[in-house]
């Protein structure tokens, strides 16, 4: 790679080229281009978008792109290879080619943003370490929630605190899904045949409703707040695809509100990271996050509890993430100093399978409605240890009933081992739903 | 000031020197200790307190204070020209000694933390500059909503946005007492005399309870957050000490909640900056943050809205941010970048007064319980062109009548305009309460 030494005086733009210009990375190009002259005295430097690559330029989208002096660069490996980009900026999506690509880029002794949490979350190890190796910058604001700025709160103004735990309403497809459910009584295929009418769902759902899309996010956000690697698949993933309108309504009744949340915490024992619906008390801040929105709650062993609040996706929130990560480095490039945040995983924590949670659950169960059924039940969670604090039974049609179980905390095992019993009865026809309730 | 090149290998410890040792300086200390093996690998160097400097050692309070291996400096002058410390950790508060001491500090070539709101407020742009002059660092989250890392948000994180408005809810004293009048209905000298007595109000309130607290961290977070700077006498400011119960009480019919708010946002003409008891509309997320809780609420041109939120007080929370800093500040020595984030007031911006503000009124007013007052009001406001949203008369003994108004949005000046000929009318006995409202 040629020297640039002319190119680091203060007077040089700091070059950026662009991987994609889909939602994000157009978003991202509109905000740098929109508040350029206020960057620049931010950076101490002027910034320019040097090229953007785009898989197909024909495509009728690209066709009134504003790309100012932007070149449409020959393809993505150009704009890797280019001696004079300072700082990539990757927004195609996918694991692959971003991962060849973005690791090229760092070879090449560039600096990173990315938005593509399934990249960092499948290749973060990797990536991380090659920028360390080079001593340049690879940031990801914009792959969690959006852009609420939840990464660079933990990675250095929470840095004096052990987190303890943090729960995070990180997928505003399932959040939409959920609130219209709540709110107007929808079911759950209604609510999703709205969301993807709406563009907030994909039309091949399954990332979102399975708890993919939020099992990404968790085991990024927990690898920098818990300072130890999490892979995606160490994280235990429930989707709401399974959740009736009933689950919704005895919620309301109990006091409590259905959300898919992200739950990772410390435990002497060590690390248990979960996504899965959620009864959650209506007192928690996180109930009043409605609608396409994403907030992250963390307890930290200093500042006690914080929340943020914002939009978790779109063009123009996710951009501002990536600008953010522009203008850091950039002001890293301006004084030598990239490399300057590395990868912060030194330690390498156990991670728990769920079975060790503690929590307490909600039940509900479809029993035959005759004498003595629920005795039974209560008889076998009361031997496996599971102390009840609330029961509510209802629908009785003369044969069928249903019963509603709010257990007290309890470790996940035993009441797995509880469960199987009760299904095991002649007199239960179905364990319907099984949630965690987090208080 | 002596050189100290051996003093900057990667082996050799980042010296901290504590200007104070109470509420916010002990819970910093204690979270940079209990966390110090983690933040020596985040910061790639170690970190070591050198010395503390109170007013007086043979305070009670000092005799068990954990100091390890800190010596007791003679005095705090002693600190800022020790040759060997490179962070200043300035927790006095009041304006002076500490402006001086901080900007001896400055001067010698030393970096400074500060959780001094008032001081950065008064002698920011002082502070400032010499901070940039010598290339050093001068950084001051825990000035603003404690533990919240909202100032490095907006310096950082949103930097590619333009911000338009900010609400913050940032004095925990005069919250807690408006959450007690509203949920426990108790009269505002009750709630006060209850924040004394736990501790969240001093013993003389002025500071909270008259919105000076909060008018110095509004003029802090205005100057970052629209680039231009913000003296805190030119922030509007009015306190809650004339609220009652009977405006808590038509907040709740009228579906507001009454918050004491620090409102800063830019509109073509200029910046408008006020501080004060807001009817804000129920289904706002800030009217859910109550007691001594701190949340500001951001709206930016990419970012849209984000809210941040958790504990705007207290020994720990207040310390983590002091230790973000501290953390920020030995990267940046390790990484020899001090200066990297200069003052960003690149700009001059027309501050205009209250009387612009456009925004909804709320009115009650005492008035003589006869025929035709009702329409000579009205037809004040609407010949001053102020449009009735909303009307409500009670209270009627058959002598007094109540009347309390929801206007539509209106021009200050117009309503002030309208309100000096209502007084004036025979019939009004008082305007008792003016609000603004926002939605």
């Amino acid at each position: 790679m040629p020297k640039r030494a002319s190119r680091t005086s203060d007077a040089a733009p700091i070059n950026i080229g662009f991987l994609g210009f889909g939602t994000v990375g157009a978003g991202a190009f509109q905000t740098l281009c929109d508040n350029l002259p206020s960057i620049t005295l931010k950076v101490g430097r002027p910034l320019a978008v040097k090229s953007v690559a785009v898989r197909n330029w024909n495509q009728p989208r690209y066709a009134n792109a504003p790309l100012c002096t932007a070149q449409r660069a020959k393809d993505a490996w150009a704009v890797v290879e280019d001696p004079e980009i300072d700082i990539v900026v990757e927004c195609m999506g996918g694991v692959e080619p971003a991962a060849e690509l973005v690791l090229q880029a760092l070879r090449n002794h560039k600096n990173v943003v990315t938005a593509n949490k399934e990249l960092i979350a499948r290749r973060g190890r990797e990536i991380l370490e090659e920028a360390d190796k080079q001593g340049v910058d690879i940031q990801f604001e914009a792959a969690v929630a959006g852009g609420i700025p939840i990464i660079r709160a933990l990675k250095e103004s929470l840095a004096g605190n052990r987190i303890q735990r943090m729960i995070g309403i990180v997928n505003g497809t399932t959040n939409y899904i959920l609130t219209q459910m709540t709110e107007r009584g929808c079911e759950f295929t209604t609510a999703l045949a709205e969301a993807q009418a709406k563009g907030y769902a994909e039309k091949d759902p399954t990332a979102d409703v399975e708890g993919h899309d939020a099992a990404y996010k968790l085991s990024i956000l927990a690898s920098i707040a818990f300072e130890s690697r999490v892979d995606v698949e160490q994280v235990h993933r429930e989707g709401i695809a399974g959740l009736t309108l009933a689950d919704i309504e005895y919620a309301r009744q109990l006091g409590y509100v259905v959300k898919l949340l992200a739950i990772g915490e410390e435990t002497p024992a060590g690390l248990l990271l979960r996504v899965h619906p959620t009864y959650l008390h209506h007192s928690h801040p996180l109930t009043s996050v409605s609608g396409a929105f994403n907030a992250i709650w963390v307890q930290g062993s200093s500042v006690g509890k914080v929340m943020f609040y914002g939009q978790g996706a779109g063009s123009l929130p996710t951009g501002s993430a990536v600008v953010g990560d522009i203008i850091d480095i950039a002001r890293n490039i301006r004084h030598k100093a990239t490399g300057r945040l590395p990868c912060t995983c030194f330690s390498n924590k156990t991670i728990l399978d769920v079975n060790e949670t503690v929590t307490k659950f909600y039940l509900r169960m479809e029993v035959a409605d005759r004498p003595g059924v629920l005795g039974r039940i209560a008889t076998i969670l009361g031997n496996e240890g599971v102390s009840v604090a609330s029961v509510l039974q209802s629908n009785a049609s003369g044969e069928e009933a249903e019963i509603v179980w709010v257990t007290h905390e309890v470790q996940e095992v035993k009441l797995r081992r509880a469960l199987e019993q009760v299904q095991a009865l002649d007199a239960v026809k179905c364990i319907r739903t099984c949630l965690r309730v987090e208080d």
